[in-house]
């Protein structure tokens, strides 16, 4: 049995990560919840059992087997020198780490080898790169990647609690008249394409992305092991509650027949094609909301030869987070990965 | 004075045509309301006096000086002879005749001189595609333009009343516990890539399109008159009421620097920049609804050589239609053109 630390547990991907703990069997012994000051004296539940949330100590944290990180990169960045000194596997949900070439960047399914070169430490992906892995791989692998150009549809959870509290309360002003909360920009009935404030390293030239945009296509690249891959997103927030979506247009070396195409990506460990749209089947964001699949469809091929389009959803707090560190920890520890619970 | 009919005057666009007619002090003399029988006997209000909706006749249609076609592609084809047959001057918010060589499809700003060419009859575009070549055509001018990915966020409002009311219901099935209606796809808290049903033609080889997707590239190539452009649209419903967004990749012919590419969306007549995201200004369809220009931002240049990503919203019930319609009109009676309004 292995004793079990997770960083940040009262948090959206902590809460969801108990829950796929408990849910894939992941042979917890002890479990210790540690969170901020704020949020310590919370208890969260966990196979029945009742426990305590503590506030973080670092030191602490580095002794225990396995430790998750699913608070910020900041939370991470100051418990790694005790961490490193401390002989605990750690499944790192932040982005503190996840271009450090030290670092393995890992979606099981993708790159799962990759695991076993962290030295303890492994990176799962932001959640909107590691959908979009799902899909670009299975392409890259049969027919080649030569560019991917990506627009996201991301729900509002994925910003935390209090944006999906401020959505709430919008739609309560605009449904029935109470007094709306001021914001420079709405969440409810809008999209708003600024996700992760302006990335650190704006060049001029090239005008300011957004933080999203920088990791998406940054990890992208990482988790593909394809520096040249020519990338880029358009990262956009609407007013759904859960699971990301992202309309894709890829460019592929070869020149495959779309049911090529199709037959890579059906084949593909967690992809779940949805495309009979003349039968009303494609992908949604609630129809993909607490699965573990990556839904795919709309695929079409375009005029200039090797193009493709598709759209893709995903819960980007199970599959995009919760589980893909989960199955990073199972491969820590030598243990069967967990493709699907939901 | 020039004698006005309205058909489909109780729909969407018919309702904000009348609107945008009184804003811009287009010289109606005598005002006739056209609806299908349904809706006939309702009253609408012009310039403070109320006027009846009839049940359409298209020879009477056809005596008018100028017809607005705001009914479905359908009413459109059912009239036709008899507008072919009378001497009236049409501005045509239907699909119907849009692909049509001998019939021009116009953007004011972009192709308005083709207005002549139409011997009466001339078709508004798609609003998605409206907006879109708004910033298309100066790159295109400026760079030449080589391909474009587009995937938009469109609101509710360009589905339908029906649509609108499902969305209310729905979400207030979520937020107090109503009933919810049943639907295949909510659009509540959802993102439906699916818009306009299977396209007519459809290429077992390419996939399904979309019907929103075929009329997008199609009337996109034929507006910029390059059948050549290798262009692909993603459309996706989202729950936004008015203004549809767009997510836009392109790639030029030539290299301009940023800067370049920022003057010549700023020259662009009813294009609005919107592009500091550092202080939180970009577009956002919020923000564009009941406006009368096209925001653009979030201006990007890409690593691959000519390659730009922005994104842009635009009320596509005024811009996308009704003041389109009404600029048409002005062309045809040479009349100056209404930029801006709102």
């Amino acid at each position: 049995m292995i004793d079990v630390a997770v960083v940040g547990a009262t948090g959206a991907v902590g809460k969801e990560l108990l829950t796929v703990l408990e849910q894939a069997r992941f042979p917890v012994g002890r479990l210790t919840l540690y969170a901020s000051e704020r949020s310590a004296g919370a208890t969260l539940c966990f196979r029945g059992g009742e426990h305590a949330v503590l506030p973080l100590d670092a030191a602490a944290a580095a002794a225990h087997d396995e430790v998750f990180l699913c608070a910020g990169a900041g939370v991470t960045r100051a418990v790694l020198p005790a961490l490193r000194r401390g002989r605990a596997r750690v499944s790192d949900n932040t982005s503190a780490l996840r271009l450090d070439p030290r670092v393995p960047l890992v979606v099981p399914e993708v790159n799962g080898a990759r695991v076993q070169e962290g030295r303890g430490h492994v990176c799962v992906p932001n959640c909107t790169a590691v959908l979009l892995c799902h899909a670009l791989a299975p392409l890259q692998r049969a027919f080649g990647l030569k560019s991917a150009w990506v627009a996201s549809y991301q729900a509002v959870s994925g910003a935390g609690r209090r944006e999906l509290e401020r959505l709430g309360a919008e739609l309560r002003a605009d449904l029935l008249g109470e007094a709306a909360p001021a914001a420079p920009h709405p969440l409810a009935f809008n999209a708003v394409p600024f996700i992760g404030g302006v990335a650190a390293a704006v060049d001029a030239a090239c005008g300011v992305f957004s933080g999203e945009e920088i990791k998406v296509a940054a990890e992208t690249r990482k988790i593909l092991e394809q520096p040249d891959l020519e990338m880029a997103a358009t990262c956009v927030r609407v007013p759904v509650l859960r699971a990301h979506s992202e309309a894709v247009f890829v460019e592929l070396k070869s020149r495959p027949a779309l049911e090529e195409v199709r037959a890579a990506l059906h084949a593909a460990p967690s992809v779940e094609l949805r495309d009979e749209p003349e039968k009303l089947v494609f992908p949604t964001p609630r129809a993909a909301s607490g699965g573990d699949g990556i839904h795919v469809g709309r695929l079409r091929r375009l005029e200039r030869p090797g193009s493709f389009a598709f759209f893709l959803a995903g819960d980007q707090l199970r599959k995009g987070a919760a589980l893909t560190a989960v199955q990073i920890a199972q491969l820590q520890w030598d243990l069967p990965v967990t493709l699907r619970i939901a």
